[in-house]
């Protein structure tokens, strides 16, 4: 099956709609003025016969099966790995192109894994699934990508930060629930982490590896290498999450492989797309997860040599992880599907 | 005028004995039963009166005076910068030791800078004053004195997670009640820090310099050197402030000068004084710093090896840092001066 381009309104689909991502999917859809000709919500049996409201339109949910995708042209998938692994060849015969949230492909050799601010171009190699990266990989990448152009990196010392909205919407009430038994004395109840999160940093994002890593920090490792086209990339990440709601922040250090000024790095991100420089010492302006909930960019502040490389610099980077790190990047990138000629 | 040797029971003071660190001090001679013949409890006008119970007997504090220090062998100095700048010159007259937890006197040439577990010897150069490190350096630099002992350091990127405790007890309150507003939907009241601390991060701790970095950074940075004797060893740090009651944590990224075995660096932190290792994956083991309060050790997990160097680890590093990072090191810097032949 080959696939064709998208039509100027395409018929979408949105598979997992009602969880934190799919919410701000529609949310974004609404925002951007996403074109399409139908949008057809879809979710478990537990949510059919829900209706949401879309620019102005009632939708009623439907139970996702194999017929939903009848007549669509683009589905998001944002329903975890295990749908998306048992609808990809369903989709595929029917010729529907898939943008998936989830991790079950992003590592495919066939399979382009796009940040649309640093490699939009990649999204024409696909062969009908188009993989969102990491939230973390995300936010990081879009700060990466015009420092990488301006002079090749030669390694990355990541250190996250991470909201508890990460993990669904449930760890988020999780975190309310537990901070105001925390402040009430009352014995905590741990379900979405795999410990107590209220008043605490957790230093475990995801399954352990053999070598002793996350696969959170894997992650950010390889998926970086994949969308910058860069194998050799030296890249360490340092995963943890923190009781923050939501927004994802970083310290990332980057050093280059050659001599580069600091005016230049200065100039080269707040030229970026997607960035939004919010950094002034001078009056304790810097980025905070606190602040960030619901806007489109990164934000970076505490930029400053790092003194410790030859050539190098280090930064605080703040994203809002549900909206840039899943539904609007998976937006974007179903426009640039759009805007680009085959 | 020189200072004698310590008698094993010397008459001791504790200027700021009312503050967080001051109180933890008090614990800590309670629990280690530091030996003394007398104790002079010191604090402003305001908290003289008050009685405060040390080893089953009740003393009044004291409103600290220059006359408050006759007849003393020993003060710990946990009053701010400015009080231990203005008692200098009346403890040296009277021959007094100072053990100071400010940040006054650390980089100063004549002044030893003392982790016991790191660098016990130097305590001997003192002319009058012995410093004690600021809290984050104490245990980063605990699990940094066995892997440098091991093989030469050549890089270390630290990234920290620290608690509202860092800025005093005032400061524990205000992410109580600020977490509580936040809750209750009610308008958050920011006076300890520069900004909301409940659910959020704060990356800035201390002033800014004119690099662009934090006082707090730079002071992890050179202290560092200044401890390990190691003035050329490169060190970048990052620190930011998360809504955590009591205890920092750290990620630490460290890079050897020569290849050495990850089963070599695992068993040199170890057998390492002052370390407690809790690391194991298969069991989502590894410290965090709800569950670190009132612990003496540096907590470390997480260990793995960085593939993003020839040769390096990186670990994850918790310690209350009221206690092993200001109280309990400075009462060991009086024990090793106990200890020690002059």
């Amino acid at each position: 099956m080959s696939f064709h381009a998208l039509p100027q309104n395409p018929v979408i689909a949105l598979a997992g709609c009602t969880g934190a991502v799919g919410q701000e999917m529609i949310k974004v859809l609404e925002e951007r003025d996403f074109p399409y000709s139908k949008l057809k919500l879809l979710a478990s049996a537990r949510s059919a016969g829900k209706t949401i409201t879309v620019k102005g339109e009632a939708i009623e949910v439907e139970e996702m099966s194999p017929s939903s995708f009848d007549g669509v042209d683009l589905a998001f998938f944002a329903a975890g790995s295990e749908m998306s692994l048992s609808y990809k060849d369903i989709l595929r015969e029917k010729g529907v192109i898939m943008i998936d949230n989830s991790s079950a492909f992003r590592m495919h050799e066939d399979v382009p894994l796009i940040v649309p601010e640093v490699n939009p171009e990649d999204v024409f190699t696909h062969q009908g699934i188009i993989a969102n990266p990491n939230c973390s990989t995300i936010q990081m990448l879009v700060a990466l990508k015009p420092l990488h152009d301006l002079c090749p990196l030669k390694r990355v010392v990541v250190t996250t930060y991470q909201a508890a909205s990460g993990a669904g919407a449930p760890a988020m009430q999780e975190l309310y629930d537990q901070t105001q038994d925390f402040l009430d004395g009352k014995e905590l109840t741990v379900k979405a982490f795999s410990d107590q999160i209220a008043f605490n940093v957790i230093p475990h994002i995801d399954v352990f590896l053999d070598d002793g890593s996350t696969k959170e920090e894997w992650k950010m490792i390889e998926e970086t290498k994949k969308i910058l086209h860069e194998p050799d990339l030296k890249v360490a990440a340092n995963c943890a999450r923190v009781p923050v709601l939501r927004s994802h922040s970083e310290y990332i250090n980057v050093e280059f492989e050659d001599e580069v000024s600091f005016d230049e790095v200065q100039d080269a991100l707040a030229k970026a797309p997607g960035i939004i420089m919010m950094d002034n010492p001078d009056e304790n302006l810097y980025p905070m997860p606190a602040f960030t909930q619901g806007k489109d960019e990164v934000y970076i502040g505490r930029l400053r040599q790092d003194f410790s490389v030859d050539s190098g610099v280090s930064f605080w980077n703040v994203a809002d992880q549900i909206k840039k790190g899943a539904a609007l990047n998976a937006v974007q990138i179903a426009e640039v599907l759009l805007t680009y000629e085959l």
